[in-house]
């Protein structure tokens, strides 16, 4: 699949549609094309709520950069009804919080109250992000928090590592870029800039909003429908959205080595390679071999770096997924005296495991550490509101547990060493962060 | 109430007792003295375990400072029956997650798992805590291990103010190190002091059990009492533990600067006070201070630092609290040459609720949020297993919900106005790391 199955198949009903989807799972189309998926959990006493919008950093060009997110935190600034402070005292007067978030992928702004405030939470939000004024004074007030943002990011080395990995793999692919954007991008871009990407990309079939908790859908279903009446995501009346930056084949650099020099007091390592999209069956084998490589104590990586050697507090492997590519890593933090060491002692696990794939009783583990981090979960209304929205606008499809328990029991030593062969035996790209020069760690 | 109240009372029945402290809660003193304490959740399909030691940094001499820390990350590395691998990996095998953390006064190693694999998590956990080996040579690794955590730690100025922050209000009291310790006191530190740390300090009275889910209070303490058999904790029979440095009464210093020269992006800034301990009757009214001050998106300084003037991405205020003292301050991320704007920003806040208290509208979102955060955290297992716990460990009484809520209810402007004229009014320290030198900060 290409990165467009990011964005929503343009069902546009004549009216309102409503399906159950599973069991206490129901799904409505609204005629904008906007979608609602709520998930009714009787047990719960409270509902958290997502806006997701599939709009993120790869859908800007070089001098948009950024602009996902500095609309996203423009969306808190103010409404016709409401000022930016009482967009969040309404939330916290009740107790509630609110927050949102921007990816590569999309966006997303949520709420999490107690049940009998959802109303609330459905009309503040909504409001919020289908009707903001973007006014010119909190647009320059809003540059400055997120040049201080960025600062921030670059005070936390072992964050900005994974940045630069990103760019090492994906280069000048938006997918390379950082997600806030670069002081040289934010700066200039105009208050104008960013109202037309607003007008132009948050379009009703690019959202999902979701709940989940102690509701009845039609009562959702009901509220947003009131909270979006005259809005442009209410009619559908957006400006088409023509193509996308991210929309862009994606070109993966060859490996290569990306020194940042910072005077830390650690070295910040990132080893990797492109993994796999969100949609490539491998995935559910990618999963067990990333838990048995570097995805908890009992890891291989865990085991030889930490556990018997004591080089790093922090070593894991890790895997992202995006609409038609992925990234596969494995970061540590360690003395710099000791990075070279500790590269090796990488690079060796993942030759041997390139070669011999996993054991057994690795499979198992790594089955269950994957069963297990996925149903624990599930107990949280945020996780199942999470899951409900990332089914839909990422995948367009709801997989039942049991269906992606069975997937990953599923999974074989064979299927694992296949993937392991794949993504492993090539040569790396390697990010470093850390008190080095260009040049500093050669080929390994 | 004394540093001494953290550390149970040595109630040691000739036989074990169980109460019932609410509904779904029970309490069992066994004959050493040790606590069980679990709430059964019958909508849930999982359940949190922890052990809970109050035994912390404060607890600790110069020589050791670190000490804690240090065990806690040993007592998972191997017993009689189990290596460090095999105490992850059984865990991590039926899908759960264990870890552990050590704090000024109290030390945890928690699990989670489904409720079917709650026997399992008994057994490994509190094998690791009662039988560790402390082989010395996983004493050497586990020290690379910890100077790496110290190392990580300072590439965090974030997280490090605090620290610094600390160390300006009470000096050389143990509440003023770091946990961790540094590299200079966990260099030197011994195996056999380690050891004596641990047999002299993990007392049978000092530890609660705690567990929250879809569980049998009876059944687990068969499972606890089935694998302490043997064990010093199963007789009570250690050595006695003395007197401990972190009783000795803490001495506030006078207000003052500490500035950590780093070489970062932003200056990282606390700017603050000693506060109240976790038995002081104001602290309800404290807790609805803290969050109009500076406790969520619609709070004093998050409006007038960030949202109207975008000085900051990241700025709030907090309490914490001891058992015979507190902190309260307020952080703020900026650059460095907007940092004396932010203080004279934050000064005049302090001052203004200070003098003139807040309002009735503040009041009722402080207390909205106290309660939300309370409750929405209920819906947790880990959080309600954590709320068991140091509600018994810390102050030997579980507050019901409802008696929460109405001591919050309770807390009235006068109140507010009282502890904020108290604290507030005063001269406070600041600590700051960034790229300035001493005398950057005079007194404001």
């Amino acid at each position: 699949m290409t990165a467009s199955s990011v964005h929503g198949p343009a069902e546009r009903p004549a009216r309102a549609v409503t399906r159950t989807l599973q069991d206490g799972v129901k799904k409505t189309v609204l005629p904008s094309g906007l979608r609602i998926i709520t998930e009714s959990i009787p047990t719960t006493r409270s509902a958290a709520l997502g806006i997701w919008v599939g709009i993120g950093s790869r859908d800007e060009t070089p001098a948009m950069s950024g602009a996902s997110h500095f609309l996203e935190h423009l969306l808190f600034k103010g409404t016709h009804k409401r000022t930016a402070l009482e967009i969040s005292a309404e939330i916290e007067a009740v107790g509630g919080e609110t927050n949102a978030f921007t990816t590569k992928e999309y966006t997303c702004y949520y709420a999490r109250v107690l049940d009998s405030d959802l109303p609330l939470a459905v009309d503040v939000l909504v409001d919020a992000v289908a009707d903001s004024l973007l006014e010119p004074t909190d647009v320059e007030t809003e540059r400055g928090v997120i040049l201080e943002e960025i600062a921030m990011h670059e005070d936390e080395p072992g964050d900005e590592v994974h940045d630069v990995f990103a760019e090492a793999i994906y280069g000048d692919h938006p997918l390379g870029w950082l997600i806030s954007g670069t002081p040289e991008s934010v700066t200039p871009m105009t208050r104008n800039q960013i109202d037309n990407f607003y007008r132009k990309r948050y379009r009703a079939p690019e959202i999902v909003i979701a709940a989940a908790g102690n509701l009845d859908h039609a009562a959702v279903v009901r509220l947003v429908r009131k909270a979006l009446a005259g809005s442009p995501l209410d009619t559908g009346a957006a400006d088409p959205a023509g193509p996308r930056d991210g929309d862009k084949p994606v070109r993966v650099r060859r490996p290569h080595t990306v020194v940042l020099h910072r005077d830390t007091e650690q070295a910040h390592i990132v080893l990797g390679t492109v993994g796999l999209s969100r949609y490539d069956e491998r995935r559910f084998a990618l999963g067990v071999l990333n838990n048995v490589l570097g995805g908890g104590m009992s890891s291989r990586l865990f085991q030889e770096i930490r556990e018997k050697r004591g080089l790093a507090y922090s070593v894991y492997s890790y895997a992202s997924q995006y609409a038609d590519t992925g990234l596969f890593g494995v970061y540590a933090g360690c003395a710099p005296g000791k990075a070279a060491e500790v590269l090796d002692l990488i690079r060796t696990e993942l030759a041997r495991v390139a070669a011999g794939g996993i054991t057994a009783e690795e499979l198992v583990r790594g089955r269950g550490m994957v069963k297990g981090s996925y149903v624990l979960g599930l107990e949280d209304t945020s996780s199942r509101m999470s899951r409900l929205a990332k089914s839909e606008l990422l995948h367009g499809h709801l997989m039942s547990v049991d269906e992606l328990l069975a997937r990953v029991d599923a999974v074989t030593t064979a299927d694992v060493a296949e993937v392991a062969a794949d993504l492993l035996a090539r040569e790396q790209s390697l990010a470093v962060v850390g008190p080095f020069d260009e040049g500093a760690f050669p080929p390994g």
